[in-house]
């Protein structure tokens, strides 16, 4: 395994890499990810992954600058797994302008569900999804679906601007008890992380509850909301909306997703469920 | 020379054309593209030429509807160049979903200069160049100075989003008298076309004064105007600007540009002329 640090050497392994797959990261590698990885490994002649804490993401308030940096971790786990290559480039390498001035601007579904919480955002994941795209050119890029919309934003972008790339994406790890796997658990305390697993409970409950024929979207989301609170979680939201689009779910639609953000003291964790109604 | 409608059959010729020159266009194609072709064809082993009338660019009340459909005669006189593909898509090709969603979004330039006068001009262009890009994937491309403003945004955006396409900027193509070779040319009445001259004549002048050791950009730029509009012109600007950044000029800035664009009747002209001082 190669750990690569500049575009140039980048693009020149890649001229005769075959087939490339690829996983996008910010470090600090969980389970979660190493099944992207495997996932990737299954498509292409080669894995590249990369490691890049990428500031255009983070929000004023949010988490850069204590974003864990664990590199030589990284780098045994994925040396484990058979990646060939992590493209690990400094800030200056993917920025040298320090201002990124073009950037890939999303529609008004950049500012709903986590958006409207992390202005900016997913903004900063398109652009630099799409400067990762063109300098690894890859033949198909893994994606979480625990991240649901940025996995949305992702296909939208791919699609939008003619990427050749495949987006495949790949179901959410979890711990034995429900919790979708992130790096952002291992801030939870004890008693936090005991909590922790109501999130998926409770949006498995709306799921069960669609399935059942209920059509109140509105109320479903209201009594999801209230047993998170009560419980002691600070919710941003909980939606259901269409799978596929991510527009606001209407009766009739068939695929939907139910997703949602909340905050347990200081972590703020993500969760989704998708549901294929009969 | 082949003509190829499909995003899917574009990139199935592309996997085995060796190097690639790209010439983006949207057709009715004269001397100044064809200068653009030869310098493509000294630069890989094929060229492909798009031609394609981006809705995107045209701003409410512009000329997408009568813009100029020549697809036979731009054949004809692209084959005898020796060009190898004329990427020729329908709207639908490209833009599948009625609207386009993500979009590339150029910095504050794209509000200034004809930008303040075509609002979404450079979005749409720096939106559908990048798409091309991404199914072309050409070694190099070939943009016309012409279109000064249009060249630092494509310049800004491969760099900023690291596409791998060299872009390589061609000296303005013009008839005997100096006007700039343009498709808008052939709108003139006899009367225009005889006018036309002076812009390029105006931004002479003020080049000229600039190598004399001038100094006052407002006076200059004020007089260049002042000069037009007294034979008839409907001045959008002349400005001097950095000729790199485009940023308003400073005293002291060695390489410079200075700018115009101007109506002559119904038909809006377009030039620029670079100097660098010692």
């Amino acid at each position: 395994m190669q750990i690569i640090h500049t575009i140039q050497e980048l693009r020149a392994w890649r001229k005769n890499a075959g087939t490339v797959a690829f996983v996008p990261t910010m470090g600090n590698l969980h389970e979660g990810h190493l099944a992207l990885v495997r996932e990737a490994k299954k498509r292409a002649d080669n894995v590249v992954v990369s490691i890049f804490i990428n500031r255009l993401q983070f929000g004023q308030g949010e988490d850069f600058d204590k974003y864990p940096r664990t590199l030589q971790q990284d780098a045994d786990k994925l040396e484990a797994e058979g990646v060939a290559v992590i493209f690990a480039p400094d800030e200056k390498e993917l920025y040298p302008n320090v201002e990124q001035r073009y950037n890939v601007e999303p529609p008004h579904l950049q500012n709903e569900l986590c958006g409207k919480f992390r202005p900016g955002h997913f903004r900063g994941v398109a652009t630099v999804v799409s400067k990762l795209f063109n300098i690894v050119a890859p033949d198909v890029a893994c994606f979480g679906k625990k991240d649901y919309q940025q996995l949305a934003v992702i296909k939208g972008l791919t699609e939008d601007l003619n990427f050749d790339v495949e987006i495949v994406p790949v179901d959410t790890g979890r711990a034995e008890d429900g919790l979708a796997l992130s790096s952002r658990n291992q801030y939870l305390s004890a008693a936090e992380r005991a909590e922790a697993p109501r999130l998926y409970r409770e949006l498995k409950a709306v799921a069960e509850s669609l399935a059942q024929g209920g059509l109140d979207y509105a109320g479903l989301e209201k009594r999801a909301a209230q047993s998170l609170t009560e419980h002691g979680w600070t919710v941003d939201y909980v939606e259901i909306r269409h799978a596929d689009t991510l527009e606001v779910a209407r009766t009739g639609d068939r695929r939907l997703v139910i997703l949602a953000a909340a905050r347990l003291g200081a972590t703020r964790l993500i969760d989704n469920v998708e549901i294929k109604l009969p």
